[in-house]
């Protein structure tokens, strides 16, 4: 789950997904997003039980779902088995993995999908700030008596040229506003290189490190990364931070493929339940 | 879940349900059995994760599945979602609300299905012990040397006349069999007399007890039972021992319920997570 002022966007929803939200203290109703991956249990098989949990709390706030086009079907085939009414507008935005494609933005984010190589189609998703306006110096202000009109020009990034010759000069009246931070979710999928073309200079980047690299010929048949591709995808995309997760259940935790996306990437860490990190601008 | 002598059936199976599974230890791969009552989520979300579960551990004996018609739909459509190859072979068993049925039966036990009243097609279940062979004494085996063939007529329950005018009888030749029991899982249902026909005598009745009496009126309304109506369930149908369960979450626990259920039937226990409780015989 990522929350972007306060705004909580999820990425998968596998079984018993309400049940760790809870314990977490996430604020579940103020969850607008859902993206989801692909269509294989462990990434969606909690989705239903979320939506009818929503409904039972009385949602009545609309819903951004996005996710392979079959989704939609099958949440409308339990619904109606069910013979349930929702009492929130659901909005179903089909994922493509034909390209990258923009699902979803206002003033302050944007939500992106690109397609990995996965057993069946998958899509990651990428969450980007949009830049923020420079602020004006208090000080400038209050020296210059600025006007709305004025500061709307220099939020602009525009100087101010006064009718008296007086220059306001946007480079220093104002602050630099922070860089937009980005998140990439890089979902299940077989090492592929296009993938960094689009996840290039992300801060964060999750990525599945399903095996060690000792392991590549299985990864490879199952369409999953090694902990030192994922390394290499950190490095090639020229990414802030990696994060792995999707360790296989072989392993008894995640030190040695820590290690070996390490070798590569040395700012890498594990993902694992509970995990908070604050997505840092790289700049 | 329900266990008679090894074979495990399960009865409905929410979110989270492999993981509790999990957490008590329970031999998952040996329930060959899942009856779903009704496809409201509480009650079978945690089916397909069990399901693609029984796949991933590498499952090959077969799996019986009792449900409503559409729930079989609603997996056909997951799988193909998944593109999921199931190693195993899943027998389907659709339940009908027109009548009781037998849902399955073999020389130990049988399975029943039973009409229940909620707000879309629901079922109850019983599951009965078939009578077991009388045993045979060992000290009788012993002084009259008795022989296969009549150690066969003994436990068919007849007596054994030799050629030499022995006669040895049925009655004292046998231990008589531990009567057979049975356990009925009575779903998500508005109080309904005509439940207590189908499940008369049962050892052991799961029935829920959604409300307290205070609130029949919208017991009524949502199609679920009170306490106090559970407790006369169980006093109707002269069962062994009633379990209630399903308690709404306005209650801080089952106390007040129990208690309006033991005031017209008092061997009444609550559900909860991990209990165990062994199936007794009342005779």
């Amino acid at each position: 789950m990522v929350n972007v002022h306060e705004k909580q966007f999820l990425f998968d929803c596998g079984e018993g997904t309400q049940i760790s939200l809870r314990k977490e203290r996430v604020r579940m109703m103020r969850i607008d997003h859902i993206a989801i991956s692909h269509l294989h249990g462990d990434h969606y098989f909690g989705l239903f039980g979320l939506l009818s949990t929503f409904n039972l709390l009385g949602r009545t706030r609309a819903l951004n779902l996005y996710g392979p086009p079959l989704l939609q079907e099958l949440i409308s085939a339990q619904e109606a088995a069910g013979e349930m009414v929702r009492g929130y507008p659901l909005h179903f935005h089909a994922t493509s993995t034909d390209a990258p494609a923009v699902l979803f933005e206002d003033a302050t984010v944007r939500l992106e999908s690109f397609p990995v190589r996965h057993r069946i189609p998958t899509t990651g998703f990428i969450l980007r700030e949009k830049p923020k306006e420079p602020g004006v110096k208090r000080a400038w202000v209050a020296d210059w008596n600025l006007q709305p009109t004025e500061i709307l020009s220099l939020k602009r990034g525009e100087d101010v040229l006064r009718e008296d010759g007086t220059l306001i000069p946007f480079a220093e009246a104002c602050h630099a506003p922070p860089p937009p931070r980005s998140y990439a979710f890089a979902a299940d999928t077989r090492y592929w290189a296009k993938v960094a073309d689009w996840v290039r200079g992300v801060d964060l980047l999750y990525h599945e490190a399903t095996f060690l690299h000792a392991m590549k010929d299985r990864a490879e048949k199952t369409f999953h990364t090694t902990a030192l591709q994922a390394g290499r995808m950190a490095k090639e995309a020229n990414v802030g931070r990696l994060v792995i997760g999707h360790i296989s259940a072989r392993y008894e935790g995640p030190g040695l493929l820590l290690e070996e996306a390490r070798s590569v990437f040395p700012d890498t860490v594990a993902a694992e339940d509970g995990l908070v990190l604050e997505v840092k601008s790289r700049c």
